[in-house]
């Protein structure tokens, strides 16, 4: 089992940190610039304010706690009687106690209410007794694949570049990848052809595929599907009963004109799928969009179109780990029901999340741009996500070298840019690819000025690199 | 797989709960007394202050937070003091970033420090390379579990009776489950004989046993072992090469008289076996104890004596899941560094602390007095944990009524007893048990008025159940 996003450059990249610490000048720069995983707040994203107080407001102790009468001056009276609302949530037992397993009514009627308006749906249209809250959505994708893969012969179909937790967990359970390849020349879309030519042949080898996953907006690939593509998705999945896991985490990270999120939940509806005749986990964090808190571990997911019995399954499986973290549970809750529109601290809010989109579109421009510019790698533009995926064109001696050395020809690229250049980013092969790519995933996530510099030092590497190894 | 401490009878006194507060009086009590599950905070359990002033800081948004003027007049300076020394700890990032897989190094630091002062070890026994934080106890033993069952012929020897985790676990995972008699007649404690006697019969069967659980304080079964028992045990697992999975998570709750905790960790030294001769994990948590913070899901897990290729691989297990919720982990490493003597906050910390150690005690012995009063029903004394597992003589007509039904006779029992006194007991055959007993686990949790209130209620039920059913 590999996982790439905290793998061997990573840890090569700590030690590099620690050197700088230990002995300042050792290497010819003076810090590194992590770029191997989206974490926002480690490379300088501010929290959001509201969620924050909140947070604070519904730990504070009972006593000096959210009655202390200087709490008024410290805090906006929304964010109080917020904190007051999450506490009844709660069953009036506070943050200290386990919650029901799949957490409590009053945050999952909250989360249906935003998947309905999100995907313009009837008011019941999602339903509390689907939704299950997790610690992350690493935890609820960990959950179902446990639940699908039954023997050696379980495939789940997952896309070719992939994020890692889909592999890493399908190998720990002991069950097969069946690789679906999303085409880079068509911006990293997958063609029904593909779909049905990946499946007909892993059940020829005879696989037993039960499920798919779909990441949209795409990790590490950056696309965002159009309304068309998804649906085929879902029916597709519609069509050979499998289960379609939907990773639905970016959604809020949509930058390219023109495009908009368009859920898998969606199209179900549309496609005249949502009444039972395809079956559907859609997941999503705290971790990404414009929170981005990553620390909380917070998230859900919602089971569409499954058998009951099924259903009462997946609780006995929840059951076994009692219940997600609660402070992750509130800062689910708060992002399915931010402040509202009149609220003291609705402008402020919005404010702070237009600070943080437009900075993270525009960061994504630049390093698509930026690539681009340089000859010997070229990406897609970067329609969503937090990740950038440039294909790499890599000299004979560097492939050699590597093969020399027994890690892939990006493992040494990247580890090459690592030592000479503090940047730290995650060889495409961690995620997958086609026969004989090179390449590399890169967030955008630290600051303008130094994804400007990150850019100049890929370029400036780049063609010492391939100097050195022509 | 089962979970019943969220099982059956829990789905019931849910059930009823709400058609109490939608009609009340349909029952012949108010309220549903809950002793099913170990969940301090709900049943009024007050949070200790300290740790949630700390907290509060730690999460403070960076505007108006821990800078903020008036924080000085709510907080009191020790706890502003360590809110900013763990928000150091946590790379300056606060509680909003991944941390390293297995936790920040400042808190493993201090994990090891409390280790090796609680087991009376040297400076450096504990190495923080072999700790990793986690989402509460559960998620480190499933972590465990999942390495240690590599195929169908896995076998993990677990006590019987024993907490559910560890079945409901080793069926996920297709292992197989090999009990050891608990003698309840000798106060819950195993003999080596019936070790030997369970392993060689297990490995007779074909079963490769390659682990060993035991649960010190006792859950379901409160007994707290003597240090020859512990050391039994640690010898037994290194003579046959057994993983030895420490479950330590009550190891502040000890009440009974002339006993103290013991840890695996402490007996491996006492036995000269912890220097690689014993391989070792045990696990600890933020829920039980004095602090009872279930909610946070934090804590921790050390593994001693492992090959350190063994430990990489642990790595990046943990690495699937990125990390621990990080408030769970400021939670864990106030919890092994509370405030010192002489700290502002030290006398009222440990105020709190007493207060609520008192009243287990106190409870502890209500019920295991209490229930020793009821004809038909007999317990050994509560030593420690959070649990009273009673035996209860059942009447033949309630067995075969049962057997009708397709359910336990205890279950049976625990339904009689919730729907005609609101108290919710968990059967105890979701522990398991010696075949032909019956009985239940209660936890003491509830107020003192409200387990009084238990044992006379448990009474009387007794008394009109076994008329009903003679």
């Amino acid at each position: 089992m590999e996982y790439a996003v905290r793998g061997m450059v990573v840890i090569k990249a700590d030690e590099i940190n620690q050197q700088l610490k230990e002995s300042p000048g050792s290497f010819p720069f003076d810090h590194i610039v992590y770029t191997n995983i989206g974490n926002p707040h480690s490379v300088g994203q501010k929290p959001l304010t509201w969620p924050r107080q909140v947070m604070a407001l519904v730990d504070l102790p009972m006593e000096g706690g959210i009655d202390h009468p200087i709490v008024s001056s410290m805090f906006p009276a929304d964010a109080i009687e917020r904190a007051k609302l999450v506490k009844e949530g709660l069953g009036g037992h506070g943050s200290g106690a386990y919650t029901h397993s799949q957490g409590p009514m009053m945050f999952r009627e909250e989360i249906c209410r935003f998947i309905e308006e999100r995907d313009g749906l009837e008011k019941g249209a999602a339903i509390e007794n689907n939704i299950f809250m997790t610690n992350g959505a690493s935890a609820g994708i960990e959950m179902i694949l446990n639940a699908l893969i039954a023997d050696p012969s379980s495939g789940v179909m997952i896309p070719r570049p992939q994020y890692p937790i889909y592999s890493a967990t399908i190998e720990k359970l002991g069950g097969k990848k069946v690789g679906y390849a999303m085409d880079e020349k068509k911006g990293w879309s997958a063609s029904l052809e593909e779909l049905e030519r990946s499946l007909a042949e892993a059940q020829k080898d005879g696989i037993k595929v039960n499920s798919f996953v779909l990441i949209n907006p795409g990790n590490p690939t950056g696309q965002v599907l159009t309304p068309e593509a998804v649906r085929d998705v879902v029916k597709f999945c519609s069509k050979h009963n499998l289960v379609l896991l939907a990773d639905e985490v970016y959604q809020e990270n949509v930058y390219a004109e023109k495009k908009k999120f368009y859920s898998c939940r969606h199209a179900a509806r549309d496609a005249g799928l949502d009444n039972g005749k395809v079956e559907l986990v859609s997941f999503h964090s705290t971790s990404k969009g414009l929170l981005g808190e990553c620390g909380r571990r917070g998230g859900y997911m919602e089971m569409v179109g499954f058998d009951p019995l099924i259903r009462d399954q997946m609780y006995k499986l929840a059951s076994s780990n009692l219940c997600a973290n609660v402070p992750g549970q509130v800062m689910t809750s708060i992002m399915v029901n931010g402040p509202k529109k009149g609220d003291v601290s609705y402008e402020k809010h919005e404010e702070e999340k237009k600070k943080i989109y437009d900075g993270l579109r525009k960061r994504a421009k630049i390093v698509g741009d930026g690539f681009n510019t340089i000859p010997g790698i070229s990406c897609e533009p970067v329609q969503g996500s937090m990740y950038c995926f440039p294909k790499v064109d890599i000299p004979a001696g560097a492939i050699a070298a590597a093969e020399a050395q027994g890690i892939t020809p990006d493992t040494l690229y990247a580890v090459s840019l690592l030592e000479n250049t503090g940047i730290c980013v995650v060889p495409a092969s961690g995620f997958g690819q086609e026969e004989g790519r090179c390449g590399f995933r890169t967030t955008f996530l630290p600051s303008e000025e130094e994804m400007f510099l990150v850019v100049d030092k890929v370029r400036k590497h780049h063609g010492e690199f391939c100097e050195k190894y022509q």
